[in-house]
């Protein structure tokens, strides 16, 4: 049912202790430039040591060779890749009856994007995240890293096409609904009584023509000021909260 | 009633094609690299030209001295500064009984925050965004560039010190809102039948103690999957938009 990549990195203290504290059972090694004193980072050794993960005191050269010219602050976390799911048997395993909610993310390039995306879905109890396999952020350590350790706790779905994996959830049930600055329904009005998939497009181009035309709505998050767009971590952020608002 | 500061910068094509459209007067004069062609950016000459906005063409040493190493595309405007209005007479000048909504800064020191979180505020109709002057990422070039140039759309508000202002807002009969994970009320029940003030603390620390022990009330934004925070922005745009939503 499950996908494995390559592994992931991630780096900086706070993400490696709250991933230490959240999902633990996800990282395979830590390590920590030789330099970084023991005092500086001792809730990172309790932890791990807690937790049984082994600890590995290497160069700063070593760190660059992993995570390349960051801001690592001394540590770096190997985690095991984010389990892609596949599309079929997710579907399979879906229980429409409860009305899921779900985003599709059209061609997102920016991985910061894309992580804040996943931080606040999660949040919001988005039921899944699908994510096209090109011309979209891959699911690295950048996105990781923006998501606040959060990436892993919502099944991120992968897809070869967009548009047919639209046609096969609109069989399913699923009412897709797109986000366009001239939509035809409010935000505000959105009705939660079926399984629902929101596509989001990307920052500078939107959603593709192709896949607009696939669209069973497109609904507008209302805006003053003549403010013409939001960031697309802020669009994705209203939607997951409306839907979660009126679904509470 | 404002107070002007030093010029800004706004650089890539995008921003500037952008400012030029929506606030013209604003922008002093117009940096274009020499080796730039006119037909890749005909359409700023001729903005420019109908809104007789000089354009010097220049070394790319030049643009590197205004702006630094970023990713300029080739053009540079030169912007008046935002302008920030003042406290006293700000207030003064508001019409509280249409029930104002203001957001209110605590110190947030990343201006992608900042910038994202202004262009929200602008889209949402918020009254004013209060920031404070020490401690806080000023209103520079990338705040502008993040908040997609809506910036200068919202009353930007500096005040010297956050508590003092939050006391004289209270005298003037605003409620003042914390936003807190372990806030006490849901976001959904806020009531808009006041004039609101909302206090955003930083990602990294939240709201500082004192400011809290001056607020009337503290909300949450309900989250789900152990998640245990959002990113300030979405945080600032899930509150500026159900503020919207209920006065609409």
């Amino acid at each position: 049912m499950q996908n494995s990549d390559n592994n992931i990195y991630i780096y900086g203290r706070n993400p490696v202790k709250e991933a230490l504290e959240n999902e633990p059972e996800r990282i395979e090694k830590i390590f920590v430039r030789q330099s970084v004193k023991d005092r500086d980072v001792q809730t990172i050794f309790d932890l791990s040591s807690n937790n049984r993960i082994p600890v590995s005191h290497v160069p700063g050269s070593k760190l660059y060779e992993l995570v390349g010219s960051v801001n690592d602050q001394g540590i770096v976390a190997l985690m095991s890749a984010i389990e892609y799911h596949e599309f079929g048997p997710w579907l399979d395993s879906l229980d429409l009856s409860t009305y899921p909610g779900i985003l599709l993310l059209d061609e997102l390039e920016d991985p910061h994007n894309v992580g804040a995306i996943l931080r606040t879905a999660a949040a919001a109890g988005i039921d899944a995240v699908l994510v096209p396999k090109h011309r979209q952020a891959p699911i690295n350590a950048t996105v990781f890293k923006t998501s606040a350790g959060t990436a892993g706790r919502i099944p991120i779905v992968r897809v070869g096409n967009l548009n047919q994996s639209i046609l096969k959830l609109k069989d399913a049930g699923f009412w897709i609904g797109g986000l366009e600055q001239e939509g035809e329904t409010v935000l505000w009005d959105l009705e939660v009584d079926r399984p629902l998939a929101f596509v989001i497009g990307s920052e500078g181009s939107g959603i593709r023509e192709k896949t607009l035309e696939h669209c069973d709505y497109t609904f507008a998050i209302p805006m003053r000021n003549r403010v013409e767009s939001l960031n697309a971590s802020v669009s994705a952020a209203l939607m997951s909260y409306e839907w979660r608002r009126k679904k509470k």
